[in-house]
């Protein structure tokens, strides 16, 4: 168990990735699978693959492969997914509402229980099912249903005024939207989302293109 | 120049990251700065800065470290950021309003320049002063534009429609937001954003610190 607290981040990610191949595999009917025919399907190395699964003990069989069904439960096991997660999103402006509506959420057990803003005219409205709630809401909410997850998707000028608010309740994870670093106790962990990094790889390969052809030509 | 073909991703991630780094620094009147600084800044190992830098040449003057100035805008050019980028959002739904509100684009050079949609009584306003345009209008628009890349925010439905369209036209690269696979011509770069991929990691962590509490006491 102690081994886990060295697992890089990126192994998490890619197992994110890996679980989603394997649920598109079950549904097409696939029952074992090869760490080259996972790799080649995420884009990674099939050592990268084997060094991953790794870090959480053995699997599969030399020769045979992995149990897509077994490998994909035990991944979703180690993320955390076998669970509900019951999670808030502060902010009912136009990405707060795109969020509340993302399915992607749900089929990965993350379910919206409670939306917030500071604005009177939303408040008691629903999105999605979800109601809007007054900000002053936020702890009794949070409590009531059990959030462990806040999404923060206000304007950068409002991110630290909520993340402080949220500070106060028993949120134990933010999903962090604005562009704006923000600062919370230990106890909490920030993850900043960037919509730019993205872009940013497509413009390294488009720039890089161009140079290289210049280059060929030269 | 051939030597950038094997940059990993992830370096070009964290170049991303490190430039914002920079810009900040800079912001602050920092001169000055080691790969130690960038490193505990950014939360990766001064190693890894150094190796990520190394890929596009010699940077800094051993004892002294990095000029910040010079070094943000050196990894500006790799990025392809010193320039600006025109791109489309196809989608004038929640999630394409959000991100044609989203400040961060623009700071880092990518210019929203049109907005396409199906529904007849959006076609013709305006998103953050940018026009919403019927979808028969792709191609033309972004041809006067010179687009050079698209951002997919329509339902997981029309994903595949609508990068069907996209191949039609000058796009290079396509930055997919719809929890669904696309196929395109090889010569469109995609990228798919998967916003639980993030939540993912928190819940991780939130699984594990759990376990990990339990583990202890055991």
């Amino acid at each position: 168990m102690l081994k886990t607290l060295k697992i890089p981040e990126a192994t998490i990610m890619r197992l994110s990735v890996y679980s989603r191949f394997l649920a598109e595999a079950d549904r097409q009917g696939i029952v074992t699978i090869s760490s080259g025919e996972i790799a080649e399907g995420v884009g990674v190395s099939p050592a990268q693959v084997r060094k991953d699964l790794a870090y959480f003990g053995e699997f599969g069989t030399r020769g045979v492969g992995y149990n897509v069904k077994d490998l994909y439960w035990h991944i979703i096991k180690i993320l955390g997914l076998n669970t509900t997660w019951p999670m808030v999103i502060i902010g009912a402006g136009n990405l707060g509402t795109a969020l509340s509506m993302y399915g992607g959420f749900r089929e990965r057990g993350f379910k919206i229980v409670g939306i917030f803003d500071i604005a009177p005219h939303k408040i008691g409205y629903r999105l999605n099912g979800v109601e809007i709630y007054s900000m002053d809401r936020l702890a009794e909410i949070i409590e009531r249903e059990k959030a462990q997850i806040a999404i923060i998707a206000v304007p950068a000028d409002q991110a630290q005024i909520v993340a402080d608010e949220l500070a106060k309740t028993s949120i134990r994870g933010i999903l962090n939207f604005a562009p704006r670093v923000i600062n919370v106790p230990d106890h909490i962990e920030v993850r900043n989302v960037d919509l730019t990094v993205n872009l940013e790889i497509l413009t390294f390969n488009l720039a890089f293109r161009k140079n290289l052809k210049a280059y060929q030509e030269a």
